[in-house]
């Protein structure tokens, strides 16, 4: 579908000479996102407010094209990537924290915020908004809600989804709906508040957002624990769950994750261990003091060498450091990854760990796993050079055993990154023919004409 | 649409003669909820799994007659009564706790498992299910989903939306389908769980749930403090938030209510007092003991005239016995009432509790309120004569009054009691109308030909 100069012309006059652009190097910066893939757009455009945004999907409805919305670009399945053309809709021009409301413990903001600087915002005012995924420093609220975004805090604190009141969105056909409510509770009519989050920018263009938030913990403490075996630390994992001590964070790296780190940072991690955890609890001070010396012996009576608790917050984030290091690490493993995002019951851990050592064995392929080891949630990246056929087919081999045994151990194919364009080959094998059709149907009732963020979830258009 | 003998007979041929009937003396206890309206229905059927539901929904389809799911009947707004006749499905046969998988703090039950009877099970093993409506004495956790319901404890743990991973489900077509997933995250596809939940059996009938536990807190302290005015303990209850304080509970009940439930149970309430607060605490031992000493001084410096610790779990039962009398002691200022289930921003509370007085002296009928002050939800109840034309007519001006100011402070007319029958006329004062348009649309992709609990949330049918 090429969109008419009129049209353009049109687009520009919405949302003004600066906040539009068709220039080719203007468009390739909005062409990718984390996944590494590369479609062009036919224009970019920056709305400042829901009028325009709304304006610009009547425009579309109207003239038939497509509109691809986007945050800061971060997502790790294509969600954002104009696979098909069209205008990309950049959100990031929307980024006022409209209001916190301390006294209701709710913020309002516009979809465009970067979620760490809402971090800084509220916590300055002791209130804490929990959900944290890696790319906080430069993902936006709105991307976050399309995805439902997860992150190390969601074993203790839960996901995006639980933090969301209410919303304003703009449909397809450019009309400003509002869901929700704006206090705690609210069930009048049916849920498209969550109907919306998670759906991956195919519903509904988010323009305001209603958040709740809590106050912030009164203290931190942060503690790595060294393990022989990845079997040893998921023990350790399920142990702490039977101890009824819900830490805010129980992050894993596995051997092949530390040496990658170790290579990248020099900082004398254990080449040897078979895995690393990350605890972190956070609470009343008094709580966190004695709930921090309890994993730590329990984390020595189940054979950790080397237990470390962070005593400053410079040794907190060298604590920390390891672990954050490891996305950008393993390009010493091979050029190029498929990053993915499995979520197993946390007891299956240990499985998950056997069958991903099989699966790099059989295929020659180095594979590196971490992730939020609370929540069975397990990032498995598969290393390979895609410029070697052979390397291609062992991938796409060990992706598709990968995912089988997932669903096979009762878990789901992503947890926290969606699936976008990447994994919407694999979504048959999770969603079933009939919830699939009602899915899609109900994509039809909000886009009738599929002019929103088309060729995702549902359409397999591009290989991973 | 009457049912022909031959449908009943392949009804009962589904269910069993024992699960089966069509003898009005049945039907009578199948006509009515907690809303003391009473529509019979042709038949009743108590279906033992889900390929029972499955058949009985098929057929339902092919011979187009209503079907009406229901739990243990304890709705408030009308959700499970069968307005316009048809086969009621009773789930309570279908009460198993299937798995408490205490390795992955996960439940699966059947949806007439009793609330009660749930937490029961759950903490014998160190576990805890947060969400606890008032009626959990006799409600079935299927039906606290399909209301999506709340109570006490949300103000610290959220509500019923926040404890489901996933749901076996059969639709008005007689499929069934499973949504969401087993683990802590998930993120593949709409979220067709939060859609099912809260939408008051319209959309589906749950067959199986898939529920999040969390550990039992180690301890739990319970305090009542008295105040003068309702505004002070408002007061009070922001002033807790802003010290950054979550008690699990902050319960409220105002003059009228303590009066009614003095002069039920005569224990010794302050009838002159303006209001009492019930604040519960839990979580570790040394934290539980420090925020209960910090409740008490606060509420002490906020003017409270009483403050009452329970030292012993008798204590604690007792400090709860005058806040669970109320809704029964009610009956006392007049034979009927109106149950309301408002909710405002917290801070907004003394403005509506301003309101109910005015209305009060206005209408000369007797309002008491109740509820969770932690989350701004308040039960209001005009108590009138349903005789008396005059009463009703002025008790139905009051509502419509309440729910205008209630939506003006930016507030919801229904927390966690759905919209049902007695809500529905009052919906698109909250929702407009684009949006009741995306939710009417969504119904007719799960239900085309409209079979499932009909007349409910968008049909105003019949006036409370």
């Amino acid at each position: 579908m090429a969109i008419s100069r009129k049209v353009l012309k049109k687009l520009q006059e919405i949302a003004g000479r600066d906040n539009f652009s068709t220039e080719r190097e203007e468009l390739a910066c909005y062409a990718y996102d984390a996944t590494a893939q590369h479609f062009l757009p036919d224009a970019v455009i920056f709305p400042k407010n829901s009028m325009e945004v709304s304006a610009i999907l009547s425009l579309a409805s109207e003239k038939n094209f497509f509109v691809i919305p986007r945050g800061a670009g971060s997502g790790m399945t294509g969600g954002s990537i104009p696979v098909k053309g069209g205008v990309v809709l950049v959100m990031t021009r929307m980024n006022k924290i409209l209001e916190i409301d301390c006294d209701n413990l709710i913020a309002y903001v516009e979809p465009g915020v970067i979620t760490g600087h809402f971090h800084e915002a509220v916590e300055k005012k002791g209130l804490f908004y929990p959900p944290d995924p890696a790319s906080s420093d430069f993902s936006t609220l709105g991307g976050n809600l399309a995805e439902c975004a997860g992150g190390p805090r969601a074993v203790k604190y839960g996901v995006t989804r639980d933090y969301v009141l209410g919303l304003e969105a703009v449909l397809p056909t450019g009309e400003i709906i509002k869901t929700g409510v704006q206090t705690a509770k609210g069930v009048v009519g049916y849920d498209l508040t969550r109907l919306l989050i998670g759906s991956e920018g195919t519903l509904g263009v988010i323009t305001q957002i209603t958040l709740r938030l809590i106050p912030l913990p009164q203290s931190v403490k942060t503690m790595t624990a060294v393990f022989k075996s990845m079997e040893a630390a998921a023990e350790t994992v399920s142990e702490i769950i039977r101890q009824a001590i819900i830490p805010r964070t129980i992050e894993f790296m596995d051997n092949a994750s530390i040496n990658c780190a170790e290579s990248y940072l020099g900082i004398g991690l254990p080449r040897e261990a078979g895995a690393m955890l990350l605890l972190e609890v956070d609470g009343e001070e008094h709580t966190v003091e004695t709930d921090i010396e309890k994993l730590k012996v329990l984390c020595l009576s189940q054979g950790a060498s080397d237990v470390t608790i962070a005593l400053s917050e410079v040794e907190r984030e060298n604590l920390w450091k390891a672990r954050k290091s490891i996305s950008p690490a393993l390009y010493r493993l091979a050029p190029d990854k498929i990053n993915e995002d499995i979520v197993v019951p946390k007891n299956k851990i240990p499985h998950m760990v056997r069958k991903i050592e099989n699966l790099s064995n059989k295929t020659g392929l180095s594979l590196a796993s971490f992730g939020h080891a609370g929540d069975g949630n397990i990032h498995v990246n598969i290393m390979l050079d895609k410029n070697q056929p052979d390397h291609v087919r062992k991938a796409e081999a060990a992706l598709e055993a990968l995912f089988d045994y997932t669903l096979e151990l009762g878990g789901t194919i992503s947890g926290e990154h969606g699936v976008g364009i990447t994994k919407a080959a694999f979504i048959t094998k999770e969603i079933g023919k009939v919830e699939l059709g009602l899915m899609k149907s109900i994509k039809t009732v909000f886009d009738p004409k599929g002019i929103l963020n088309p060729g995702k979830i549902f359409e397999s258009l591009v290989k991973s």
